[in-house]
């Protein structure tokens, strides 16, 4: 296991740039970060991306030099535990509510005694071959990886006093579209509650001297957040797509 | 079988935006599709891209709106046979090098009696329950079906007017990095002997009333190739990415 | 997202035919529409078709012609929501017993306000690229879906009465085997007292004036089953290659 | 490696059914077995299961009960390898025009002295662990691979009595589509003129004392077959599916 | 489904040999069978190994004559049922604490009337077309089928005289290296307490009359364990290769 | 692109131990590195590894630290130019007889002027983003590959003086199991003429300067290997199971 570059880079207070990802395709991960991006966030929660499919996309990530994360479809500690078995260098948590939520959460990412995380003979621990002995792996590992809950509901914005004060968290990622839907704004993230709403929870985070997140489909987008205090900037595969293919095609508008 | 929207758009002389795909994933290829661009190519010669994956590619193209095209590693009549059966709608071919190389090439994209394509019950034929009846759907398939073999060699160049001669061709899209290298240039594409040698393939095809294509990164690539009578525009997704990874981290470098 | 063509039939009472599919592979579910069956239930319960197999099956069955639908392990709705973000247009739960498991089997499935169902930027929703706005789209999509739990256990026809109050149901499936079991009869649903059973589940589903569907291994079970009052008609891959094979065979037995 | 069961039938006079297949699901081939047909050929010309692929589907159809054979898309001894170290326990060869074409199939299917397949440490050869020392593995390899060439095309038809006399044949199957194409048929196989081309041919395998063989959409085409000669009756899984869900659909035309 | 021969020797008090294995190929699993293990646990706790895969991997096992067991990653009845209708005859549970923890293990994995286990038309059954009526083939199932939970908590450990009461188990497989850091050493299962607190485990399971297991990297430490009454001995992949690896280098290293 | 680790121990006269592999599993390989071989040698011959599985191989072969290399099933310059631009660092190539299958080997497997490499903008050349400009990637690339024909027939033998003589090749490895079948001897490779015949065709490559291996099923034969000369062991999966199975499984036999 390696030093998280991303988590050093948020903890020197410098933004990183990713993409969170629909594809199972190990290139696309390589390929992000050869190109400049900082982290490759797996969705296996919106899409379908499997731990099997993860371990060859965390190898291309390490090659690619891009730090390797995934959101997950549950706080289910022991499907967790197959992402971050296979290399998987942080999780990002949607539909966190309470304390107990995040509580179970970092128990699930941590080994004893921060958590209750089971240790095998895996790739991520080396096969227990590498530079570390056991005590020395356990005790970075707890200390590399990155703990990214999301506040997408009305519930979390309510407890977020609460939440904030929760140890092993590194930061919580806003996510506008499912928050705009739980607050009663069926059109989408663009109303003024919605907005206001989101700078409140981005201030609170900061003022708990943690990482702030959300999503940026542009480098203008991800600028404007950067200003507001946001330092974990999340694109799309479809994001990126678009942007170059609008590109890519203008002549044909003209 | 549908109609070539990419083949219909090449008689009308407009320009077709693509991509030249190294990634086996479906969902890219969709979200290609929906994101504006013309073709796909699925790249199987410098990427290992199989044609059972290419039959799942296929289908979210045909969903996407796409238009299905390959690249395929040898001018193998039944490799290519693979992919056109699962509804691959052209095939680009490197390294054609001569009349006889084009003559095979037709004669393994077409059925009988303008080639020696096989007939099988397969999904492309729509096993043969679709609403055409066997003649119908093999005249419309011959029909239909994009051939652009590749000019990358200095004997292609050479041999050019005589291949501008085979019937059966809709055009030849020049691959000028091997083309430098054919030419001696191993820094790459750059040199003004190749592009001067470029530039006169591509008058020449268009002298022939063929179409004209080649590689371009971005969309004002794409517009100077136009200019110059290139229809058929190739980016890559390595292209892609790279075009709209640097813009959204741009913020980093400031 | 297009119009669900079973719901639409349901809604009509014409009855609907279908498999449950235990294969991974999405030609077969394409041939299934071509040869014209109504549904595709792709098993993830008894068969260990994962969302990422279902993504693919799920283009295939568009192509086809045939509607997608997913019978998953348990009432999990993370688990649920990766299924119907690849597209899946409705839902048929095992296991099933009481108004609290089908209040929560709704929430999964529909988005808010009718449920809790997230909202990514996914294929479902068109990448929010399609004729549909999101308001739109989350109406359309709520009204598509299809969700129909399972009777199977003793206490599922205990419950029936309360069952057939929660809103959001479009029917309800009679599994017979394991409905056997649960009251007792090891041997299978042959005996008397299970087609009792059945016969007043099916009698009690309809005068709620919702869908009731069974198991059939042949036209003739369908069509009885069809007289009795049943819709919603599924065979199995099993079944209908038993059926096929035996026909193709039979010359041997002579 | 066991004993070839179709082969076995067909050197007593017994017919054989099978299916074609373009399914690369290994449990489609199980249960083909399970349900009784006598062999599972997995196509490999005009439908692209891979050489990795097959090696799934052969353990399924050794469990299954039935006999493995692959389509092939063309000649190439290595490729053929691929298949038969695998487990596949024969090859139907498309495309077969001139008797070298057949010396060459034959060279690539059998062991020196016979040919000049390769002896690698596989699971064909059960690591070389099994009951056999290596000199048995090879004369039993030797004796139970089936070789069955395509009659496809006017060639083949005009040099048969030539292909009947190369040694190492076990039987031809007749493939009406192409063949009818290749005779100037554009429409279809119907022609009477194909008809009594195949008749003739199917007389002269059978005079050669081969096993000759064709596809067959039903029992009732099957019989009919049988009753000419015909001893390999090959439908497909296309034509499994067909017969069953018309059957299973009934009730909707009424 | 065949007699489970691992299950078998251990009633005959024979040790039985197998790998805990963290690989999705087949091929694998089929080796191993061949050069003499008696059982193959395919991990899918610390390994991502889908039941899909476990489909594929079960054949394999089947053809090489090793008994196919899954360690399944939680308690949940439905994803332990993916993997038991895939075939695999026993489950190794992780995380046992309590009897109710193991009462609900065995609900899951027998059917009625000893537990909820629900039946489907799947391969496991034959399709229910082999030798066994249903009833013949539940009771089978429920005799042959292997419940193995793991002792690896300290709340386990306090437990056990209650879970070794819990009807339907046929033995413990200790987990050294958790249970150490449940106990509170963080640097490994090698300190004095650990090793009296597995032996007593040990003593208690098997004055039980229950089967006791544990892991072993080299057969020098197989014949210790067995000779301290553990007969369930369970190396892994890598284990298997760090051996032959360093047998096979030791040239270098001289 | 980085050094070939193997080609400079070659240099050196250092003997590299290795594996040929029959799985396509990315883990087997990333152990392999992990516990200490040199090289993973992918088997496409025997084995059914296709370029797109070698990918994900290759790149973990490059986390574990040992050297990918492929066995490729035929002399064909496009099929071994997908798995060179998937990254694998030097190719084993069968049944080469003469000095022109040698020099197309040779060309395919080198960028021009030294061979007729196509260059793509592919993960081997790092997207062309790497350390690297064109001339110096292809320079290097050129360099650093491993070219390795085998020896294992009575032509190959017969012409060996002519073939040491070809440019671009790095050494020779013997199969013995073929060359003895294809000198004759069909029970295997024991004769004493088998034995000769490989020990004259070690020294004669020594000779020339040129690197000679061949297979060795132990540490003992490859100890015994290195002292007639041959720097290149060749061990496989199987043998590396059955060592060490053999080992575990000892308490058995006693
Ligand atoms: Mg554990
Ligand atoms: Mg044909
Ligand atoms: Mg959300
Ligand atoms: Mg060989
Ligand atoms: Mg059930
Ligand atoms: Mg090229």
């Amino acid at each position: 296991m390696k030093e998280n570059a991303v988590k050093t880079k948020l903890k020197n207070k410098q933004p990183v740039f990713g993409v969170l990802s629909n594809s199972p395709d190990p290139t696309i991960a390589e390929m992000c970060g050869v190109f400049g991006l900082d982290y490759y966030m797996i969705d296996s929660e919106h899409s379908p991306i499997s731990p099997g499919q993860a371990l060859d996309i965390v190898r291309a990530c390490e090659l690619g030099g891009i730090t390797p994360l995934a959101r997950i479809r549950s706080n289910d500690p022991k499907l967790i535990l197959q992402f971050i078995d296979a290399g998987v260098m942080g999780i990002m948590m949607p539909g966190i509510k309470t304390a107990e939520d995040l509580q179970a959460l970092v128990r699930a990412v941590k080994y004893p005694p921060a958590g209750d995380r089971g240790l095998g003979f895996v790739r991520m621990a080396s096969y227990l071959q590498g530079p570390f002995d056991q005590k020395e792996y356990i005790e970075f590992a707890n200390e590399q990886m990155l703990v990214l809950p999301q506040i997408e509901t009305k519930e979390a914005v309510d407890n977020l006093d609460e939440l904030l004060t929760v140890p092993g968290i590194d930061g919580f990622v806003v996510g506008p579209r499912d928050l705009a839907l739980s607050l009663g704004y069926i059109e989408g993230p663009g109303h003024e509650d919605v907005k206001r709403t989101i700078a409140r929870v981005v201030e609170k985070i900061n003022q708990a001297g943690l990482v702030a997140g959300t999503t940026a489909a542009s480098g203008d987008q991800a600028k404007a957040l950067i200003d507001r205090g946001v330092l974990f900037c999340l694109n799309s595969i479809a994001g990126l797509l678009k942007t170059s293919i609008t590109e890519f095609t203008k002549k044909r508008v003209i």
